[in-house]
């Protein structure tokens, strides 16, 4: 037997996401695509860059964004190990992301399908399609051994 | 007569609007201070800087963390010209900002009175202080022509 296997942009997000946990930081990692290809990616990052913005979203974002010379993301998608907060959620629809992917819930931080719910909004100018649950078991299993290890 | 005097890190933040919306960006400015000192600031910047998430609050604690080389500006007071953003209220949450001082309110994008209310949910995980109305006026005004010039 083997398992579904998961889209190459996902297992990406997960890379990116062990690094995190590796430097010391809360293992989320995220990548932009467009058109199949990769334009950017990012990872957690706030303590190394004392940044409290840097999530992996914002700094994938920001990374397509300079990448493609251009704040608006249209028609791209946003592959992510973890539920967005309110923060990456309120970034996604600013970028115009058409589509946003993601691994792993979270009840405690997220702002998706849990808390501040942003895209649900009117005054949520842009909504992206969400699609969760890729990857869910990876994500949240290095998350759990990451906060684990530091208990 | 006179009028009442603004502080002047809302006077400050105003300037960076103004000077945000000769760059022809929508005027928007903050400032982050410190025991009664300016510690980073910012203006809108998303078009010049192909940065969805450039707005001024997010310019401000980014600049405000890297001065501070730390990613928690406790203790810190926000002052930024219009009600922040899902985007922003969330960077301010995460940045452990202790009170936001903001000036014109935003029905139509505004995350903190408006919309997804994000300090009001449990996810949130740090509530600043928040106090509203201080230079409404001329950060409303300055929107107001932004746009009436674009039109």
């Amino acid at each position: 037997m083997s398992r579904w296997p998961l889209p190459e942009p996902m297992r990406r997000a997960l890379a990116l996401a062990r690094e995190a946990g590796e430097a010391g930081e809360v293992p989320v990692g995220a990548v932009v695509v467009r058109d199949g290809v990769i334009v950017g990616d990012g990872r957690n990052a706030p303590r190394e860059t004392h940044d409290p913005t840097a999530h992996a979203e914002i700094c994938a974002i920001r990374d397509a964004a300079v990448s493609l010379q251009t704040e608006r993301l249209t028609g791209c998608e946003l592959y992510v190990t973890l539920e967005p907060c309110a923060m990456c959620a309120g970034a996604i629809a600013h970028a115009r992301i058409a589509r946003v992917i993601y691994a792993a819930s979270d009840p405690k931080g997220g702002a998706v399908a849990h808390g501040a719910r942003v895209f649900e909004h009117p005054q949520c100018l842009h909504r992206p399609d969400v699609v969760a649950g890729i990857g869910e078991g990876e994500a949240a299993e290095l998350l759990r051994s990451f906060f684990r290890e530091r208990r």
